[in-house]
């Protein structure tokens, strides 16, 4: 194999990575046989395995990017924006996850390697450096600790991610509405209502 | 055949459903083949098919009897019960719907059918009404239509339901505080929070 300069190599990688990604999303996780995952990135399995030795890790790999930008929305422009931008993927992608949650349950070493990658670990830590922010500015309801908040919210991104792999069309307006004042310190919440209140009839 | 009694109609139709159920759960939808069924529940092609003529009858009616399940504990016990139950149900038979998924978005006719059991929708406007009375009681927040907190409860419940599949803990104590701000009336929201406010440091 010729050398490749470290810009070769990271372009490779990614072009791996979205080849497997239309793969897993056009046949499901267990579809996506070494086969299929050669024609549709274009390469060989020996090239593909080359980077990823295993199915399993270009999978491990694609969620963990998912997440991450999930993570980055969600400090950098807040819940409504990272709701926003899983309803905008692509249901035979969010397809993929549910394909996966049985062996997510079942499969000790699979589901370790889903929770630990240090880039989602840091994202974390930041996530829940911005609510306490958040919080401390009266932004953000103070009597629920951040990671209850991230686990609320990850309910909820799970459900929306279901309901659009199910082609149903969750009802966004409501479920951000509905959220804000789940998670709007109070004050903020009676304002929202009393000015509702005060509006003439239409 | 021997001419069967209603009841014993009836014994035999939920013994085939009883099985049905296991043998989703075990293997699947897909998994779930007739071979499999007939060995679940004891009995030949010819008699389940007898009941219900195919695998996505069987399956069509078991998930409409969970949804009038949850739908029933809603109206009898509320939400939160609502919640506990579905977390009570067993994460195989959870997984089964997560199978679906993908059949219920490209498939028109399952998807149809899904939805338009007449049970169902008896026990949608069923919990429509008793919403409407929550809301004139002061009980549940009034400047949302009840179809859309249905919605929003909904979405809620998916994602417990994906959360459980694949083997997450939900972080059953921080939904069930975030849902209920989510749908009180402010006035209880604002009482909530100021007894916390009152309490003596811990």
């Amino acid at each position: 194999m010729p050398k490749l300069s470290e810009e070769e190599k990271t372009a490779r990688r990614e072009h791996v990575l979205a080849g497997a990604r239309r793969c897993f999303a056009r046949h499901g996780y267990d579809g996506a046989t070494v086969v299929r995952l050669e024609q549709e990135i274009g390469l060989s399995r020996g090239a593909i395995f080359n980077w990823f030795p295993t199915k399993e890790d270009l999978f491990i790999e694609l969620a963990a990017r998912d997440r991450e930008r999930l993570s980055r929305v969600w400090i950098e422009k807040g819940v409504e924006e990272t709701i926003r931008t899983l309803l905008e993927e692509d249901p035979d992608w969010l397809g993929v996850y549910l394909g996966v949650a049985h062996r997510l349950r079942t499969d000790e070493e699979f589901r370790r390697r889903w929770h630990d990658t240090p880039a989602q670990k840091k994202l974390q830590r930041q996530l829940v450096a911005r609510m306490r922010e958040q919080q401390a500015a009266g932004e953000l309801r103070d009597d629920q600790d951040p990671e209850q908040i991230g686990s609320f919210l990850g309910v909820i991104l799970d459900g929306l991610a279901m309901q659009r792999a199910a082609g149903f069309k969750p009802p966004v307006d409501a479920v951000l509405a509905l959220i804000r004042d789940a998670l709007a310190p109070v004050k903020d919440r009676t304002r929202a209502r009393r000015s509702a209140s005060a509006a003439p009839p239409s």
